[in-house]
């Protein structure tokens, strides 16, 4: 999405991807395979670019930083990555900066979260390499500290929420700011994935105000350039408070591309490069389904249902082009649009119910 | 454009374009070099691929009727393709539907032209091979006879008209059509190229009416399967009359990637996948600059004043990716959106102003 964004503006992108076979690599000036993880691979793709950015926070950045040093633009800058990449430095950062977030303890292994009683109920997070549900867990009471991990990580008190939010904000170099409207995410109750997104929140003026607000104060915090998208939770007091962040277009940004007078990769190209931020105007309220792998499908992917979806208005599908789906593996998304909220909720409830990823 | 709109769907395209260093060439599937006009290029390319469709009518016909007599699926059928490439087909085929279009006579030669007094002032076209301004020649009176081209071509009574409509109309092979609203345009003075375009159309009712059935019919006389972008006149006297069509998308949709619920390029997807029509509302009025290279410059183009074009809320550039710019050569064109119509023309001014594209 990143890419089909460029291509409005004639930008000519290399990409370094692990996958031989990743989709992107017929929509990119340059293609090259290799590992983001791997130094000198790094180091030596981006000394043939003009800028760097990411869109995954799963990279070396010892050799960003040598980029770095060496004059390359690289945005989001390393030490922002290096800060995310590590949740317990991440949590840290919010303490130090007085932004608000679940209260939490360093740990250094298993025995720390067996010896923290009296701070359950909690979560374990996995200070590095945790994603998409992978790397927490929820540890209820001293009888779970089994499946805390032995590896350094946070604990951190579990935030009795009434919403989920997200604000994705853009910065660029210039230090100008601009956020998008918050959005309201609905999880699946056991994958620890986004399963739907309600754009914009139905929330107080002024919780949203908090959620602006907090967006804002993290981004001038990092200094970051190039977009932050900040996970927040709503809790019953009606206080917000950052979960976590990612510094890349984010899936709760999906339904910019069609919602939004600009798109957060748009908004992404805009920082980085430099240029005046987007206008972050909604058109319309808009509705983001993940499309996942149906369970029990390992194998070539075939989709069912999209006949029912296009016959819809304001109903537009993504795919993600991997060829091979599995069961809950992220194969698209589906924004829906509508000016009338209960008909927005309507379509989403047929789009969920038609369209399935099977394999051939 | 069109494979921007593919990469949404996951489709796999495989492009022919007689350019090696095409632009789209890093946008698709598959790239091959050929010759679109060569009956065995486009023969061989066509029977790799499960649906076959043209981005311009200049092709060879007789490879696609080989093709689709095999049963391969082209859309649009290469039988519209052929009458629309010759504008003598093309004007005789509305005569014999009873669409209106301005009065003319089929001419043989330059002579035929020259002993036609009476019907002048009148435009003479080549039959076949012009493009964008090329194959045109206004005869005002019997001394520009020698302008006139000395091969078949059509010599038609010039229209005085008000202004100059668009309608663009998908249809699908189970015979569903859809109309894309009526839009404006305004032609450069010189090169007989769209200078800018407004969208919705500033015409009474009654006006568009005209304009939105007779372009509904033209597309169900043809039974065309995909887009046809259908010209108009509106004369003096209120009647709207055809200019011409062409089966594919078209420069007077270019604003609907951005302004409408679905795209001209989405609708000619879902035309020739045989999905339902998309919804044609349109967001917000439009306005679309085409970008021409700057007189007095050739060579490696570079785009002057992009800043303040960014500046601009609901301002879209889209540069086509062309290596080389040349006088009044198309290299791209711009979006403009704005609930409010005096500053949407306050913006359209702002861009003609500011950007330049000019050799490096």
């Amino acid at each position: 999405m990143l890419l089909q964004a460029s291509i409005d503006w004639n930008l000519r992108v290399h990409v370094l991807d692990a996958d031989a076979e990743a989709p992107c690599r017929h929509l990119c000036t340059q293609f090259t395979q290799g590992s983001l993880t791997d130094y000198d691979t790094v180091y030596q793709f981006g000394q043939a670019v003009d800028v760097l950015t990411i869109e995954i926070e799963r990279v070396n950045v010892d050799a960003l930083e040598a980029l770095e040093r060496e004059g390359k633009r690289v945005f989001p800058q390393p030490s922002v990555i290096r800060t995310i990449q590590d949740k317990r430095l991440q949590k840290q950062f919010y303490r130090d900066h007085g932004l608000p977030t679940a209260d939490f303890i360093l740990t250094e292994n298993r025995a720390d979260v067996a010896s923290s009683a009296d701070f359950l109920p909690a979560f374990h997070k996995l200070g590095r390499d945790g994603y998409d549900g992978r790397g927490v867990q929820r540890i209820v009471s001293i009888n779970d500290a089994d499946k805390a991990f032995d590896a350094p990580g946070v604990l951190e008190k579990a935030v009795d929420f009434e919403k989920e939010l997200a604000v994705i904000v853009a910065r660029n170099e210039r230090g100008d700011v601009s956020t998008f409207p918050t959005v309201e995410m609905v999880f699946h109750p056991e994958l620890n994935l986004v399963e739907y997104l309600f754009a914009p929140a139905e929330i107080s003026d002024a919780v949203n105000e908090q959620a602006q607000d907090i967006a804002r104060r993290t981004a001038d915090a990092f200094g970051i350039v190039g977009l932050l998208a900040v996970e927040l939770f709503l809790d019953k007091e009606g206080h917000v408070l950052i979960n976590e962040v990612a510094p890349r277009p984010h899936n709760s940004g999906h339904h910019t591309i069609r919602a939004n007078v600009t798109s957060q990769f748009e908004q992404h190209w805009r920082a980085i490069l430099n240029y005046p931020l987007g206008d972050t105007t909604y058109y319309q309220p808009a509705a983001m389904v993940n499309l996942l792998g149906e369970a029990g499908h390992t194998g070539p992917a075939r989709y069912e249902g999209l006949e029912t979806l296009l016959a819809l208005p304001g109903v537009f599908p993504f795919f993600y082009g991997k060829a091979i789906t599995k069961p809950f593996r992220k194969m698209g998304h589906v924004t829906v649009m509508d000016s009338n909220l209960e008909r927005l909720r309507e379509k989403v409830a047929v789009v969920r119910d038609s369209i399935r990823i099977i394999s051939e």
